[in-house]
């Protein structure tokens, strides 16, 4: 009963597999790039999931029970300069696993979807009601439309759980992307100046990214056939200012931070929100780091990888 | 300085074609099938929309100024049982599309929208405001995931001028379904009943596809490089109990009309809603022809195609 992880090589990615490996699973990564930290012992299959056929085949021949579909642009800005990233690695790597799933059926799907779906929100974001879905990044429209996508499977494969994970900022160890990396990898290549993008008031939920993934296994075991979404995250805040004075206390650092005039980090940034999480907790997932703590860990665990990285 | 129209064979295709060359234009045809009506006399191009590298090497080579994107699954009720349909005859020719034109620029892009993208409004749909998007149907879901990924063109292309036209029920001349077809086709075939899908309550603006063709033009004409969304239809409504009155009464018969239970015509259906066409009388284009008088047209003509076709 093997799980198969498309885009396992990236962040969440590389964290679902340890976690999947430790609880002894037989994992298969479909990804363009193996993994660079090197400690996978699972199978990995090189190629692009924006071929259907490729997909269809894959799944054929590793018959899973699980898939998990993290491949995706995860780089929100880098969308906006080139939306081919957002509509190629994300949407059209949906588009194939939908076809592909139609002819190769699995048990269970789970989809990384995003809180950057529902756009620039009055209030905490819902699941659903009265704050409709209204995505202002093309990493948010990818996102949503890859939701619709994956909502028709379920009249093809009635049996099939779907469950569609929606969640704000992740961080953690691995991390390849991110606000926290950012700093890590700034202020240890300079440790006098931090440049932050944006005033530095954007506030926003952070969440670690085990807790992340015991939310996904937590919905997964109680998963009823058909379409699941759900929001996880904490459900405090934390400010950019804040995440750089936790860095800079984790690296023991003092230096010079200056901030942008603008409100966002980049364009398509939604620099306030809040993440409205009661569904979860409703269910029966509870989630105790807060958005402060995850960064501050993020930052530590981020920190002895630059130092290993170093002595090597 | 010809115009490419992709989808050319299908009902408002074939109107947009025959208006086109009325005007003088040259016009290419992309489709799978070539119009059976037969009467087209510019350049056809047999082939699939989904295939980016052909939709690359038709714009390469027939350089169109103006691409008109009406090729979509037209048969909401199909799409749910077969997603594949909207998800590929729909999403996927736009996928395609964007990364063609991303390759090969035009001027001008028209892309059919619909009505449906709004899903269940309470109160007029309006471009922007109160009424997000939130479609019931794959159709829906298909055609605001398309906008979604035709938006991000503005980014790559800034001078290109993209209109989308979101409009409700088409009728008219070559119609190839829809309502009046369906009664028009069902009447012809046998006069003394006709079996109405849902309770005959449904309430929906309907317009005339010769309007809709000149309020692509009117628009088009005016169209400021970017994104252009605009909701053309008329503002009054008609029930299927009307419209079933109506075509009754173009063919002269007087069947024994038996209606269904539901509110819903089909799965997906949303049974009764307004269009807000305010922005579209703002900027100077008006629709007289209400929907009662549209469906009456568009039952006339049929009613003429369906006769000269038996006199064949």
């Amino acid at each position: 009963m093997p799980d198969l992880v498309i885009g396992g090589s990236g962040f969440v990615g590389r964290n679902l597999v340890r976690s999947l490996m430790g609880r002894g699973r037989a994992v298969f990564v479909l990804d363009r790039v193996r993994d660079a930290t090197g400690d996978f012992t699972g199978t990995f299959i090189q190629g692009d999931a924006q071929d259907p056929e490729l997909l269809a085949s894959v799944l054929a021949d590793v018959r899973p029970d699980d898939v998990y579909h993290l491949a995706a642009n995860s780089d929100i800005s880098a969308g906006i300069a080139d939306a081919s990233l957002d509509f190629g690695d994300t949407l059209m790597t949906t588009m194939s696993l939908r076809s592909a799933l139609v002819q190769v059926p699995v048990k269970r799907l789970v989809f990384a979807s995003s809180s950057a779906i529902f756009g620039v929100v009055d209030g905490p974001m819902e699941e659903r009601g009265p704050a409709l879905p209204d995505p202002v990044s093309w990493y948010g429209k990818a996102k949503l439309a890859s939701e619709y996508v994956l909502d028709s499977l379920s009249a093809e494969r009635p049996g099939m759980s779907i469950l569609m994970i929606r969640f704000p900022n992740v961080v953690g160890p691995l991390a390849t992307h991110g606000v926290v990396y950012d700093f890590v990898r700034k202020l240890r290549s300079d440790s006098t100046k931090l440049e932050v993008l944006g005033d530095g008031h954007q506030t926003k939920p952070y969440i670690h990214v085990s807790d992340l993934i015991d939310g996904i296994d937590h919905f997964l075991a109680s998963a009823a056939p058909g379409v699941t979404r759900i929001n996880i995250g904490p459900s405090d805040l934390v400010s950019v200012r804040e995440i750089a004075a936790q860095v800079c206390e984790v690296l023991d650092v003092s230096p010079q931070v200056s901030y942008g005039d603008s409100a966002y980090g980049w364009l398509g940034d939604v620099p306030v929100y809040e993440f409205d999480t009661s569904k979860m907790r409703r269910e029966g997932f509870t989630i105790n780091t807060t958005s402060r703590e995850a960064v501050r860990q993020a930052a530590e665990a981020l920190a002895r990888e630059w130092t290993a990285e170093c002595q090597q």
